[in-house]
């Protein structure tokens, strides 16, 4: 017999995925949560019906949340992780030794029990002293933080269930408040061939609010489309104006380099068009 | 009752779309082809259990596969395309004035004729009286062809069936002997996530024979893990020393822009280690 994940990334498309094993299905407080062993990317978590991350993949997304950013600001020491729970952007965010502090809120306990028990090796940094985990609203948590981060990554589902409001262009307010007077923000923003409006609101939500927006993109090939964008709002530093020939080299990067950092940020015509 | 187009783009993973229509399933001399009628991606020509385009997304490829060698070559004159038979490549050879004579050899006629047929907005141009039309050998095209081409494009299927022989190391001495002194080669050489020993080969092929190999990405949502590589062999004129300023942004792209023209060579760091 066998046993095949298939996610509907759009309502007419999508992948399928030979099961190995299915180690867990649970509805959270939040969410359905899957964790599920597949033969082509390993384990896979999986909320609300959509990949959220595999052994295999995770490296893109992980490390292009984390490294423009911290590559682009001078000095980033606290550092915010909004969703994230599987622990994946703070190992990336620990390997900036300038960071003194990581703060992870997650809002969904059990996302970052289950990937500590069968994600080991995204997780495993979540106990480093470096790093403080709040299971929390993230949402509330950005509300109540004023001149707090140099840097505030969002790690955050697709804009339905729990993290719709994170898609919100009061977020976005909050976010900045929430920022040092140089802080820098990213966010994942979904993908321009099936969700293009999303990108388009998203842009002009944060250029009313920041004055240096940037959107940049990476393959992520269990994501919808295999390109994933990620808007970044800044509010003096530029990624675009950062000496790459001083970014140092990271040798447990398998996705970022020097040479990636502005590289990413030159996309598609028809993503460009949606980012005017 | 509902129709889904499945295909395991590995042994354990793949894509699935609802299907409108099913418009032509034959077995031609060659290969398996069917015309499928897709809600996601639209009219989609299939060969051997294999998506080769969409209406959807043909730009990137298409674009992708045109745009970077024509924009390095100073005055591409005669134009090879080897396989293409949708003529999508040959729509974006067309776009630069300064083609003469672009040639397609492809093997099938049959997928020439059903791209005719079902396609009109991709093979559309292949009746231009700048292009010439031969259901041939592409193999023994080229190395029947000596000091002929500006530029060859190679767009293959993947090296099962009929393609092949254009993954072998000879295809490519030939497609050198059959280029003019200063001529510029291009095939899609496949993903880096499934078919990474295929890259690592090719690479190692290619720099064998020509001076100056780079390769570079596009994201094509229908192909395998969303991440297409193509690799470029050049016996005089380099991609990355082009001057970007100086190529003209063609209002009918998609995909490629001028910016995108160097860009597109930055590589994730573990397909840049394929290509070492």
């Amino acid at each position: 017999m066998e046993l095949w994940y298939t996610e509907k990334q759009t309502p007419v498309f999508g992948i399928t995925a030979k099961i190995r094993e299915t180690l867990v299905t649970e509805k959270t407080e939040f969410q359905d949560l899957a964790m599920i062993d597949t033969e082509e990317f390993g384990r896979m978590l999986v909320l609300d019906g959509m990949v959220m991350t595999t052994v295999k993949d995770e490296f893109v997304y992980h490390e292009m949340v984390a490294h423009p950013a911290l590559n682009t600001h001078p000095n980033p020491k606290h550092v915010l992780v909004v969703g994230g729970g599987d622990g994946g952007v703070i190992r990336e965010v620990l390997k900036h030794p300038e960071v003194e502090k990581a703060v992870l809120v997650e809002i969904d306990g059990k996302v970052i029990e289950y990937s500590k028990k069968y994600l080991p090796e995204i997780a495993g940094e979540l106990d480093n002293p470096r790093v403080e985990v709040l299971v929390n609203d993230g949402y509330m948590h950005i509300i109540e933080s004023k001149n707090k981060y140099d840097v505030i990554m969002v790690d955050s589902t697709e804009p339905v269930g729990p993290a719709a409001p994170l898609f919100e262009r009061g977020f976005y307010q909050g976010i900045y408040e929430a920022l040092k007077e140089d802080g820098i923000f990213v966010a994942q923003t979904d993908n321009p061939w099936f969700k293009a409006e999303l990108i388009q609101q998203v842009n002009k939500d944060v250029k009313e609010i920041f004055p240096i927006v940037h959107v940049y993109g990476a393959n992520i090939p269990t994501y919808p489309s295999g390109l994933w964008t990620f808007t970044m709002g800044s509010k003096v530093h530029d990624p675009l104006q950062v000496d790459e020939t001083a970014i140092p080299e990271m040798e447990s990067n398998k996705y970022y380099t020097p040479r990636l950092h502005k590289a990413a940020f030159v996309l598609p015509k028809f993503v460009e068009d949606l980012c005017r």
